[in-house]
């Protein structure tokens, strides 16, 4: 799994019906890295440091195997220093 | 999930049949930066920012489990600011 | 989807019989780029640009589920020009 | 499979069930590298040198099809010199 | 798939049951690049280039659906010249 940072919610208005209501989230692994895409699956804020759980994986974590996700928040992480 | 931006569409008309007539759209991240191609499953044109899904969510996002696709494009940004 | 040019075929007379007679490729993204190994599923011949499907979609693309590929091309690309 | 280091347990509590009670670990595949998160199914300690399955293999290798996991550590080896 | 070189088997006392006794082997794609593992599925020697097949077709290519494999050797290459 990964650990990126949570930045912002990203609204897509025209998207695929499967997707839902769950938020979709703009993730970085540091400032200045290429921002990706993930399914919020627990809740979190800006700022909130992430796991985030990329393969087929993805999929169920984000509520069901069909969920086109390939990168899905499972968890909140208690206190991460990215320099540490 | 990846943002994208889409440029054009491809043409390949020697091609596996199980590829239908889903658009095949040419994709970078950055201008310079290495195309892909994505199956659109939207309806897209040239100069939006989409969002691209990957991995084995690719096949069920472009229609069915046997799809051959690893990049899939399942929603349009509504505004995206790439230097954001 | 990958962008990739054949390059020749490769040779393994040891090799999965899962593999069949299927071709193998050498194909690479661009001059010099690392060479990966592509199962032809359509009649490629060197020069061709390609479309490379790869994730678990590549195995059924390359014939059934249980085929061993992770790089399979399933369409010629009618008029590529790599600087565009 | 990836070889990796093991450098301490990562804490959160708020994160999905499906997690269980697995120990999830950062590791690195050296000194200054990006961090990942695996799942440890075998039993480390920090410092170990690991081999991490990823993609849907991690899955299975964690306990169970639907664990969300894509990188799993399935073995500790016994000697390696990362200089080696 | 990856063109590599096999370089020497990697010892793992301690590891999944599930791995059974099929060699794991250390591979890189050139002299100084990151070592993989790779399980051996055709029996392979030090030195011979290798084509690894990666994602979820490395499972059922070592040998079962539940094989905890990303990456596995499916044939060995009859003449490799890495220059080439």
């Amino acid at each position: 799994m990964r650990i990126m940072r949570v930045e912002k919610t990203l609204v897509s208005t025209n998207r695929q019906a499967e997707l839902g209501h769950r938020p979709l989230l703009v993730v970085r692994d540091k400032p200045g890295a290429v921002p990706l895409v993930a399914v919020d699956a627990i809740g979190c804020i800006p700022g909130d440091w992430v796991i985030c759980v990329s393969s087929s994986a993805a999929r169920e974590a984000a509520g069901s195997k069909s969920y086109p996700s390939d990168l899905t928040i499972v968890g909140i992480i208690d206190n991460w220093n990215p320099e540490g």
